[in-house]
């Protein structure tokens, strides 16, 4: 017989770590106030284009925080590759513009680096971390801590979500507005666990053995989708791959076939609405369809994971949840231990 | 016995495609002139932010042109989402912005709406097409014609690649560039194709049973990268996904094993050299690389197909093309028609 330790269970950091999330939110809101007072900053400064720098799920992150820029502060919003400043040392005038860096560790090297850089360029920088006393908060003029807490799991699941909610937080008040959706997101994170693990211990059984997973969404969801597909091949080894439900139109539905699991992001909304067109082509071909979301009900799918209704660009907060659940049940369903993924390192050290 | 002619011999649009890409490269330098006449109204109108707005493999295009633009025109520089005009009827102010919307079609109406929506924000807009009388040219007030023919073939292959020398000879007349490092890009095609040829055809056997593959590179070599992953996908069937180099040590690599065939861009440059620590990594693993371009040497790899050497900016354009071999050999080994891959549509129609 083995004896076993919170340590040597596996999986049980990823465990505790998503059932700590509707914590996590509760105190990022009852730090609301400074995360304003960054952004009154920002407002003052009124910046007139933004850029996001970020690397993995912290990249999903932005993605999710470029699309709440356009259409809540109604700027114009791009994903910076930090390459074109570390490895060819591009310099371009960043007068106006807002850089925002997104990272848990705050420690990638190329990441400190291109952020320096922008600010001597001019911009207005931001570290959004969960390490306050980072490399990455050192050189940036502004900083929210997102507060998720230290994280031991490899895998970023509370670092993720609690990204997500920092940066909305912080865009909402930029235009200043008040949060008032997001007041009870910590409640609507519990119901979101509780309501899904039925039906998540059920997919692990459903989709243990598929080889073939494509991940979609559209609109705000687009994040969620590329969010499920980092984590189920980083935890359990599958073959993720996301699509924009517009783009998985376009050509990649060639490769959906009968032996395919789509991962379909709907909440109600737009996004979720205009996922309806979409999924009853990936229906038409035989796919297995497993849908996620408060508007899960709405559309072709042969398995269903419902989640509570919050307001649409929230709702990726609360997406993600169920899907770090399935990716942490698949993965031991499979012989993993997300805690300790093969060849994962927590703070990339590329240039 | 069945009797075939050139339409009903699988594949033989896309193989003719392929073969035509050094003729259509010839053909847009000899219109360079008209490009570099849309340049200097750009360089006119002195643009401080560069969007792209595209799907699918303009997708690509626009990801290769993003670095152009950073690197060459030291201009920050970001890739559209359409749907947060569609969708979410975001109207972000675009006064001092480039839009560009690359489509070879020029049909996507969500591409359309969001451009011309662009255009009365204020965005100077240019469209980068195949189809220079499209309802996306109608919109805007520059137009590119990239001037690869009609493409009979589903799958995108010289579209792809006139795109990329097109937004090249663009964002080089824009900085005053002469195109000298494209002059003999027809010559160097010609040489790619030949050269290839016997490679390709050794990796299309070592491949054919290949069920995952991940695809990598970095700095400009991205875009191939993503591009190699949509044309294995598409017309192979293959479960591939694409990963610059930094993002894949970030956490995927976890799914990188024995089972898994890394296709990896490698061309001279400091984007080829950056992947070398990415690709001894990948090897640790057990994973077989396959190294495309004119670096595939100075790699870690158990196959290497080499590209003629071109200045590194430029090299996107040549590596795509044994790509572009491998893919039409890996779907006719395995019995797929990749003029006609099941469910593919040559213009996305969602909104």
């Amino acid at each position: 017989m083995t004896s076993t330790t919170a340590e040597t269970v596996p999986g049980a950091h990823m465990a505790a770590e998503i059932a700590a999330q509707p914590g996590v939110f509760r105190g990022l809101l009852a730090h609301r106030a400074e995360i304003a007072a960054v952004a009154a900053q920002i407002a003052r400064r009124r910046p007139r284009f933004v850029l996001f720098a970020a690397r993995g799920s912290s990249d999903h992150g932005a993605l999710y925080a470029k699309y709440l820029t356009e259409v809540l502060l109604q700027l114009p919003a791009g994903l910076v590759s930090p390459s074109t400043t570390t490895l060819y040392g591009a310099q371009p005038d960043l007068t106006d513009v807002l850089w925002v860096s997104v990272s848990q560790s705050g420690g990638s090297p190329d990441l400190v680096e291109a952020t320096e850089s922008a600010r001597k360029r001019g911009a207005l920088t931001v570290a959004v971390t969960n390490t306050p006393d980072s490399p990455l908060n050192q050189v940036t003029e502004l900083s929210v801590d997102i507060g998720a807490g230290k994280e031991l799991a490899v895998a970023a699941t509370k670092t993720y979500s609690a990204t997500l909610l920092a940066l909305y937080l912080l865009i909402d008040a930029v235009r200043g507005g008040t949060a008032e959706h997001a007041a009870n997101i910590g409640d609507l994170a519990d119901s979101a666990l509780t309501l899904a693990e039925p039906a998540v211990a059920e997919a692990v059984q459903r989709y243990r053995f598929a080889n073939r997973v494509v991940t979609t969404g559209r609109g705000y969801s687009s994040a969620t989708a590329a969010e499920a597909a980092l984590k189920l091949a980083e935890t359990s080894y599958l073959s993720a791959r996301a699509y924009s439900g517009a783009d998985l139109l376009h050509g990649p539905v060639a490769a959906v076939d009968s032996e395919t699991a789509v991962l379909a992001i709907t909440s109600a909304g737009k996004g979720g609405a205009a996922m309806r067109e979409v999924l009853e082509v990936v229906q038409g071909r035989g796919a297995d369809i497993c849908a996620v979301g408060s508007a899960a009900d709405e559309v072709a799918a042969a398995f269903r994971i419902g989640v509570p209704a919050t307001a649409e660009e929230l709702s990726p907060v609360l997406e993600i949840l169920p899907v770090q659940r399935l990716a942490l049940g698949l993965a031991l369903a499979r012989g993993g231990d997300p805690d300790n993924p093969r060849g994962l390192n927590k703070v990339t050290k590329t240039r």
